[in-house]
């Protein structure tokens, strides 16, 4: 592909990405990205077969950047619990900022279309155990040092704190504040045995710390 | 109100919360409603002021009838274990008999339209606080028993029980299978410490099982 069509597919995933954001899948359109991008409809069914091919392939660049986003988060800490931590609060700083508006677009995407189509579906699943593989690879490691509770599978565990972040930006959203997902984050720190050498609870900052 | 307008506006209600569990509610509509029960549009409106007014009454009964379902759960079993265990039998059931179809109807109604009106926000909030307090009450009994861990307030376990099982009904929904709910639940029982007296894992039936 030349230069200005690849510039032109960027565009295209880039405004359906903010629609779906905005809108959810359903609701945003093929005219919204048009309107969005200026270009002409011969070019979005030249680079894409129709609004699902492009809203999957917006979705899919979208799970590949929260990939690096957790990548990121996790890198930060020297031990398994500073990278678990680090997470927590990166999560809590993301969410916090938007106002608690908005949430996460796979939790979204997961409500909207997991009984109407099963490639948005399988997409989702794909992006939640990737997320699920990072964290299970920090928490395994805590495990085996000894520092997190041992009892329960790596893999369980991770996917523990994928359902529990996912309800904690719920409740969130719910009262626009910090707190139900601060205390969700932090009851799942304290569930998970994490840091209980020093009997600790996560160093969050936020809003109203 | 006459037996007859009382009648008429449970028929409302009711296909108001079919519409809202089938559409979610912004595409539930009061032309739906007119149609699943005959009843004439004047008649919807003098019992309802509006579309926001009839579904908030439905998402409110829905709530009370939730209320009724948590309590009747909880009161099977005779240890505040079992209570529990009962519970989420009921839930990995009901959605089971689903086939993971439709979710929570007030996590789906959260994730809709908590940025879109607070009315909705509060009810929802309403719904889950009062769920809450429903396990945390069970969850208290269970630590003052020295039968569940006691470092965590229950109110703080049970939201998270809350947490955790609406995103176990996400990830339920995206495979069309019983077992991450499962999963959820079983993990959850194991970081709440309950059953630790005879380690055991909880008796869940199920299609799977």
């Amino acid at each position: 592909m030349q230069e200005r069509g690849r510039q032109t597919r960027a565009r295209l995933i880039e405004a359906m990405r903010r629609a779906i954001h905005d809108k959810g899948v359903s609701r945003a359109s093929v005219g919204d990205v048009l309107k969005a991008t200026g270009a002409k409809k011969g070019s979005l069914y030249f680079h894409f077969q129709d609004k699902d091919d492009l809203a999957l392939a917006a979705l899919n660049e979208a799970g590949e950047d929260f990939h690096d986003f957790v990548a990121e988060a996790l890198s930060r800490g020297a031990t398994p619990e500073e990278k678990l931590e680090a997470f927590f609060q990166e999560v809590l700083a993301q969410h916090s900022a938007k106002g608690f508006v908005g949430g996460c677009v796979f939790g979204n995407t997961s409500l909207e279309m997991a009984d109407a189509d099963a490639r948005y579906a399988e997409l989702m699943q794909d992006v939640f155990e990737d997320w699920a593989g990072q964290l299970a690879a920090v928490i395994g490691t805590a495990q085996e040092a000894g520092r997190m509770r041992p009892d329960v599978p790596a893999r369980s565990l991770a996917r523990q704190a994928l359902a529990t972040i996912e309800g904690g930006i719920m409740f969130a959203r719910l009262s626009k504040s910090e707190q139900p997902l601060r205390e969700t984050l932090e009851t799942l720190w304290a569930l998970l045995g994490a840091g209980d050498d020093s009997a600790r609870a996560p160093r969050l900052t936020g809003a109203s710390a």
